[in-house]
């Protein structure tokens, strides 16, 4: 089954963070590729994964990226595949820095950004996966029973102290 | 021809941010509906719209907010349609309120956030396309098209100060 | 004792926190109840919660979230009980975000916030014990008792170094 | 009918912001009293307004103040009367400092802390009248009443650009 | 030797942080006063004494508090005695909050701010020295002495990583 | 009569808020000097003012500076007179940059940082009163005169809205 | 002659800010090419741009950006010519946006940073004049008396209200 | 070799940030100086230094420092020779202080300022060879290699999770 969802990432220390977003693909059961992407250190790499990604078949492409994080924005650039980025939380700024980066696009180009760190990459697959689901009748269904799932698992423990 | 995106807002006051969306969607083609709809002050209609989402044939919903700007977050909590969230330039702190309130979400609700103010309307529009275009052949040619020539445009003036 | 003041929080996380509140509610001898409800994951609980608020013989609602904080908002949404916020600490932007989430809201539907995390949650059940006690004279004897007893206990040791 | 609400500000200029307050109460039927009083340049004012403000019958305390905005927290430590704090929008930081003075309170001092200027103020007006309400069921109908309208005025005007 | 520096803070957990301020004032042979007094829990003893300062022979008064910091600008508003703020580092906002709530003080009644922490308190000390140096021959020549020493101190260690 | 402050700013572009400064010393009639002195277009003169400060007899050197707001620090580097840091509004970023930069000094070489822009100007001009004032009884009976009109004048007009 | 100087930016709108960066060059001498180049709207240009930027014989790099500022990281990551970037000053967040997203680089890709806006634009022409004086002495001798003009401007006007 | 670029530092604290500084000057075979040189503490060896550095035969200094970070913007004011800043992460605000006060020059004296922190200090070094490099054959190979081999060893491990 070829991919239909990329995940990249400025550099390997981002995949603790990023590991939550194959870990929802997983649970959808949706094909995706990883791979470190950096901006600034492979920028002509960056710029191939972007240009031949509608043609490999993505429907979705997830970029973490922290600090002057401008992997998102610049894949964003070279495609019309839908881009959603995760701001990793940066050591000095707490990603505020990389929130800024990958959230404030001109007009034009745009990338879905999610929250900073872990929550943001689980949310970047549970998107991709709602994106995917709208002409994907099963990943629809999955994305469906987890929610529901999550919505019972705090109906059945209410008790905050217990 | 039934709507596939759903634009909504917290107030008519935003009708200028959010009209750049609404343009966007124009032109590529997109059928769209537009509506008031207030986290706060009709959060039953909030619901009820949410909740329909999907069975009207939403693909996408953008929803702008400014503030405490609940209105991106709580769409999303009530559909499995992707959900794009414009923060809203707000009075006092310049929409750095609306940017956080709708981009930190919890891991399991997702909100594509785009960027503050009319920039970000116009993304979500172009966000919005590249999501349908994903199954739509013309509107992928049309984004194609308009990012084609967003590019020369820029290629035919590269004198700033002319 | 039926509760009249209801202290919910959006994930099990907040208890440490919120714990505080209800230490203070146990201090002045005020009846509560205490529930998780997640404005994102629990949707229809929360809006069933606010709803029944009233009737079911609330005074104060205590809510406390995190990042993305729309639970205090959401449930002053859907009553007029007297509601009251508490920002947790969130990971990254140290509850900044939370604040913002809970402060900001617009014209015609307050909240009441207090400080970021457990000075905050302290006062949500002091402050609550106070509009209580505006038709409560137990209460207001007690909540005057604390705060002389706190008095006393800074002017009984005024030397810093022992 | 004597004074149920105090609201009191540090300085004429925080009037025009103010007002909002004073106009909700006067929607609600509700005695308030209106009065200048600087917790730098009045401190003994001050004291003895928050002093005398229990017996003197107010159920709440609406206190608004810019940049290093003491007057709210200390009220709040001169009273057990419930105090609702306004940021007032400042010139060079637009309220931030206004809101960090007044919410940032130690535990054991509550001040219930609104959206930073016009909006802020309104809500003041609006929770001191969920508080009256929870003992006044004219004042209570009223706040309801004035809920309901608010949801009809945006359900009565669902289109953004009409 | 009566007091000419007083030296005050919020709460006994300020002491780490102040201590550094009378370990100037012993540096430099200045006789100080050390209490804990709170603006908000000890609001009448804060004005007694701020009010007694000046015939009790204070020449300056240091004064440490964190978050909603309001202990130097109230103390101000008492006396005509300079006074010289210490923002704590607070738990959730590092100090952000302290420092604006200290600083940012109306036009009518100053508060000398120094930075957040432990240099802010060191450096509180040096300058109630160098105000009390102005007519006294004696410390002004131990705060020459000091700074020549700390300007050598530098000068004799150049190499960064011996 | 010899000056006993000097008033000294990066530009004469900071001149309309830095003449509150010069205005309360007038109110008081405190003799003083005003001058541009930049820290980075005219380092030499910089270093020469505040070496020759304490010998020219100042007492109180107050220095305004926007931006990179180098002077007070730079100045209290090279003297023992006490030295007031009064932070521009600045265009940017509104004088965030020039209270950090002014204020955050390392432990050893204090500025005495007053409020942002004007009200930080005038507050700069009365806490060096008040320095004075320590050994100057005709100044401190002025500033205290000041501070008694400055507290009827809020007395005299309790009103907000007339 | 040939541009040893290269001044790029994302878009006509930024040509206000930057012409105070090729007012200097043209102060020094230096000769200099302007183009309008996106990140985002023009990657490619972008990339053959920095790509030949060495054989064509730039020495300096000058790129200014708003927001999602991800010119200066882009240009850098593909030469190694210096960059020097410019934050431009963007209507929503006053270009704290654009500074982190072009100060905030990871290691192993320099961007030297100038302040926001104007004063940004001119320091980027003069350090890179004095980047090309290191081996330039016509230029060099052109900056040396810059910068003594600049200081003598200063000296011979010191009185700020004339 | 006589060092053509000077490292310097506010304090020895700084040492283990500024040593990625120095790695990436030996990496190149650069010769170069390191010294511990306080704005505050020895004005006037940070004047001689700044002075000096030309006739020594520097074609670039680096200068450290946190907090209200003067180092590196009073340096350039002394000199000509460029002058790049790195932000020392400091205690409270994380660098945000260090790197307003380094970054925030005014129109006149640039500073080319690098990110906060070891990211920062290393991108210095880089930068400082990029420029030496324009006029050295060997430097430039050597950087170019660096950037080459940087490349390969992202493009040699794709594979995030391994």
């Amino acid at each position: 089954m070829s991919a239909i969802v990329g995940v990249i990432m400025g550099s390997k220390s981002d995949w603790p963070t990023m590991k939550s977003a194959t870990d929802m693909l997983d649970e959808f059961g949706i094909a995706y590729e990883v791979k470190v992407v950096s901006a600034h250190r492979t920028p002509d790499l960056m710029f191939e994964y972007a240009e031949t990604a509608q043609d490999r078949g993505l429907e979705v492409i997830i970029a973490g990226a922290g600090g002057s994080a401008h992997l998102p924005g610049m894949v964003a650039s070279k495609t019309i595949v839908p881009v959603l980025g995760v701001p990793i939380q940066s050591k000095a700024l707490s990603g505020q820095d990389s929130l800024l980066s990958i959230v404030q696009m001109p007009g034009g180009i745009p990338v879905g950004t999610l929250a900073i760190g872990e929550s943001g990459a689980k949310n970047a697959g549970i998107l991709a996966a709602q994106i995917v689901g709208n002409h994907n009748e099963e990943v629809r269904k999955k994305v469906a029973q987890f929610r529901s799932e999550q919505t019972q698992s705090v109906l059945n423990n209410p008790n905050p102290n217990k």
